[in-house]
C-alpha cells in the first residue's frame, strides 16, 4: 500500500493539460484561459469626464468666472470643435473631453443661464477627468493564461473588446460503473439489486469541477462485458471506473481492462475510506479505479479526481486545499491509514469547529450528504482532545 | 438616500420564488429542490454483506469450526436456498445475506478446501452485516425542499431511485444596457464610444448564481429606444438595467420605462460605489437599475442582485455572507455612505488579512478583477488602524 501523497504524485506525473478551444465570452466563466487576453482598446479610449458638468481650460476655473457655453458633448457624441479661452462645453459622465479642455466643472458647482455658465467653486486642473488608459492601454495584458476566469474577468475581457476567448477545453471523463447488482435510477431493479449512486454522483462531480462526463454503459460482472463497455472510452481524456476494485473473485475490472492493454501503476492505498484505489493507463489514457462504496468513491474523487481535473484543465497541479478547524469532540488514535472523517462545521468563538459525524461507515450516503467537511487524520496520529487543531477539507457544493 | 439595509429589504419585500420544473437528476446539481426527495427504496434493500467472505449462523462461528460450503451468492445474485446448522455460503461485498444466516466470516479469516470452510478466528453475531435500511428506509425524507443540491445530494437522490427531481426553475433576468457610447465586444465602436463590459459581466454573474440571463438589445440614449428594448423583458422575472441612472439630462432609463408603467420604489442609496441605484416595478416585474460604472454595477450586483436571485430561486432570502479579516493597512474615517473597498486577501498568522487596493476608482475594472474581497465600512465609521477587525465579502468565482 502506498501513501495518499505518493498516489497523488503518481497520478499527476502523467497528466498534461488537454487541448484548447474558442468559446463565446458569455460562456467563458469558470473556464481556464489558454491564451493571455491583451487589451485591443485603451480604457478609457481618450480623456473622459468622470462627472456630469462642463469642460473648460484649467486657467479659466476661478470661482465666479463666467464662461460662454458653445456646445454639448453627450456620451458617445464628441464635440468636434475646439474650446478656447473663456469658453465651455456641456458634458456628461463618459463624454470625451473636447479639444482644448483639461478640467471638468461639476454641474452642482455651476449655474447655467442664457448661454453663460458661472463657476460656483474654483476647480483645480485635471479635476474630474479620467485619463486615457487609466484602466488599461491597448496592448497591455489584462488576464494571464492559466487562470480560471471569474465574472469580473469576463467584464474585463469585454472591456478589452474580446468577443471570444481561447480556453482549455473541458477534460472528457468517461465513467464506467460495474456490477451485476446495480441499476441506474428509474431502471428495473433486480431482486437482489441496488440503485447506482456513484454514476450520478460522479457525473455531477466532474461537471462541477470543469470536466465533461461521459457515462458509459453499466458493465455486468464479466471481463468481456467490462472490456466492451470500456471500449467506448477511447477518445476520452480519462477513464474512471467504480467498483470491482477489491479482492473478491468477482473483481474483474482489471481483467476486463487488460484486454485493452491496461498497465497497472498501483492498487491499494493507505487511506480510509478508499483503500482499494486503482491507477494505471490504457496507452496514454489514465485510468482511475474508484471503490464501489459511495462514500469511498466520493472521498477518493476529492483527493484524486479533482486534482487530476485541475491539472488536465490547464491549472497548476495541486492537491486539495486544507483549512483549519478545532475538534468539536475528541478522537481516538489513528492506525496506519490516512483517514478522512466526515464532519459538521460550526462557527464558534471566531473559528471553525469540526465535529465528526457519529456514522463513519463508508456505505452510508445519508451521513455523507449531511457533512460540511472532511477531517484529515495522518497515519499513526495519536488521540486528539476536543479543541485541538485539525486540517479540514470543506465540501461546499460538492 | 436610503441605507443599504433598507434598500435590500425593499427589494426583497416583493420577491417570491419562481415556478418549478422537472430536470434530469444529472442536471440538478446546484439547483434548488422544490419538492422533498423521499426514498423510493430502502438502502441497503435487505441485510447485505459488508465484506468478501462466508455467510453463516452466529452459533456456528467458533474458531476451528468446519462448515460445509453449499453455494455462493455473488452481489446481484441471491442464494435461493436456506442455510442450516454447520453450513455456509460464499458471498461478496453487497451480497444479500442468505436465509438462515446472520453473520459474515471475512475471507481473510477462513480457509476453504474441498467444500469445507474452516474458521480461523471466532466471529461475533451480526459481524460484517449491513442491516436493511441502515442508510435509509423506503419513505424516509432524504433531502429537504429549499436546499441547493450538492454533488452528494445527487448521489443520495440516485440511491433513493429518483431519475428526475422537481426544482425551482432558473429566474430569468433580462439585461438592458443603455448608452449611445457603448458597443458589445467585437461590434463596431463609435469614434467616441467604448465597449460595454457590464452586459457580459452581468450575463456571467446571473448564470453563476443560478439565473438565466436574457441580453436585450442595447438601447440608445432615447426614451423611445429604451421603451422598445425594455418591451422584450415581458415574461422575465426581473429586469436589470445598467447606466442612465445618474442625474444628467441624458439619463433616460426612468423616462423610457415609464411608458411601460414603471413605478419607482427608490432611487439613490447611501453607498459607495453605487449611489445611483434604482428600484421599482413594471406591474409585478421588479426592475433593478444598476449604475453604469462597471465597479459600481458589480458591487451592487453582489449586494442586491445576488440576494434577489437567492430569494427568487426558492432559497431563504438573505444578504451577503460576511467573513472576518484584519486590516493590512489603516483606513481613513468613512463618510455618510456605506463603503465597499476592493481588497486583496492574504492568509497570515492563522487569519485573513485584507489590504485595500490603492485604486478605488469605480471606473477601473482591472483593479476590481485583481481583488479577492470587498471590505465593508459602515457609515460614519471612524479611522481604523492596521490589524483592526473588518467585515469582508469574499469574491471567489465572481
Amino acid at each position: 500500500m502506498i501513501s495518499v501523497e505518493e498516489a497523488r504524485a503518481r497520478i499527476l506525473a502523467g497528466l498534461r493539460p488537454v487541448g484548447t478551444e474558442i468559446v463565446a465570452l458569455a460562456q467563458a466563466h469558470g473556464r481556464v484561459l489558454a491564451v493571455p487576453v491583451l487589451a485591443r482598446v485603451s480604457q478609457p479610449p481618450a480623456d473622459v469626464s468622470a462627472m456630469d458638468g462642463y469642460a473648460l481650460r484649467a486657467e479659466d476655473g476661478m470661482a465666479g468666472a463666467r464662461l460662454r457655453l458653445i456646445g454639448e458633448a453627450p456620451a458617445g457624441h464628441a464635440f468636434t470643435g475646439s474650446v478656447g479661452a473663456g469658453e465651455t462645453v456641456r458634458l456628461f459622465t463618459g463624454s470625451f473631453m473636447p479639444a482644448g479642455t483639461d478640467t471638468v466643472l461639476m454641474q452642482e458647482n455651476a449655474v447655467a443661464a442664457d448661454g453663460i455658465v458661472t463657476i460656483g467653486e474654483a476647480c483645480t486642473a485635471g479635476r474630474h477627468v479620467r485619463r486615457q488608459g487609466q484602466d488599461f492601454l491597448v496592448g497591455q495584458e489584462l488576464i494571464q493564461a492559466g487562470r480560471r476566469l471569474t465574472v469580473r474577468d469576463i467584464g474585463l475581457a469585454a472591456a478589452g473588446n474580446h468577443p471570444w476567448l481561447c480556453v482549455y477545453r473541458r477534460p472528457r471523463i468517461a465513467i464506467l460503473a460495474t456490477g451485476d447488482e446495480i441499476s441506474l435510477p428509474g431502471e428495473p431493479i433486480g431482486s437482489s439489486g441496488i440503485v447506482s449512486s456513484n454514476s450520478s454522483m460522479l457525473m455531477a462531480f466532474i461537471a462541477a469541477r470543469g470536466g465533461e462526463p461521459l457515462l458509459l454503459s453499466i458493465a455486468r460482472d464479466d471481463a468481456s462485458a467490462i472490456a466492451a463497455a470500456a471500449a467506448a472510452a477511447r477518445g476520452a481524456d480519462m477513464l474512471v471506473t467504480t467498483g470491482g476494485a477489491s479482492v473478491g473473485a468477482h473483481d474483474l475490472v482489471q481483467a476486463g481492462l487488460e484486454t485493452h492493454g491496461f498497465a497497472l501503476d498501483f492498487w491499494k492505498i493507505a487511506m480510509r475510506p478508499g483503500k482499494p484505489l486503482i491507477f494505471g493507463r490504457i496507452d496514454e489514457m489514465p485510468v482511475l479505479g474508484l471503490p464501489g462504496n459511495p462514500v469511498s468513491a466520493f472521498v477518493c474523487a476529492i483527493l484524486f479526481l479533482e486534482t487530476a481535473l485541475t491539472a488536465m484543465s490547464g491549472l497548476p497541479a495541486a492537491g486539495p486545499v486544507f483549512g483549519r478547524a478545532r475538534l468539536g469532540q475528541g478522537v481516538r488514535p489513528n492506525d496506519a491509514r490516512e483517514d478522512y472523517m466526515r464532519a459538521t462545521l460550526e462557527w464558534r468563538d471566531e473559528g471553525w469547529v469540526a465535529t465528526p459525524l457519529p456514522v463513519q461507515d463508508s456505505s452510508v450516503l445519508r451521513a455523507l450528504a449531511s457533512a460540511d467537511a472532511l477531517i484529515r487524520r495522518l497515519p499513526h496520529q495519536g488521540a486528539l482532545a476536543e479543541g485541538e487543531a485539525v486540517e479540514i477539507i470543506r465540501l461546499y457544493d460538492l
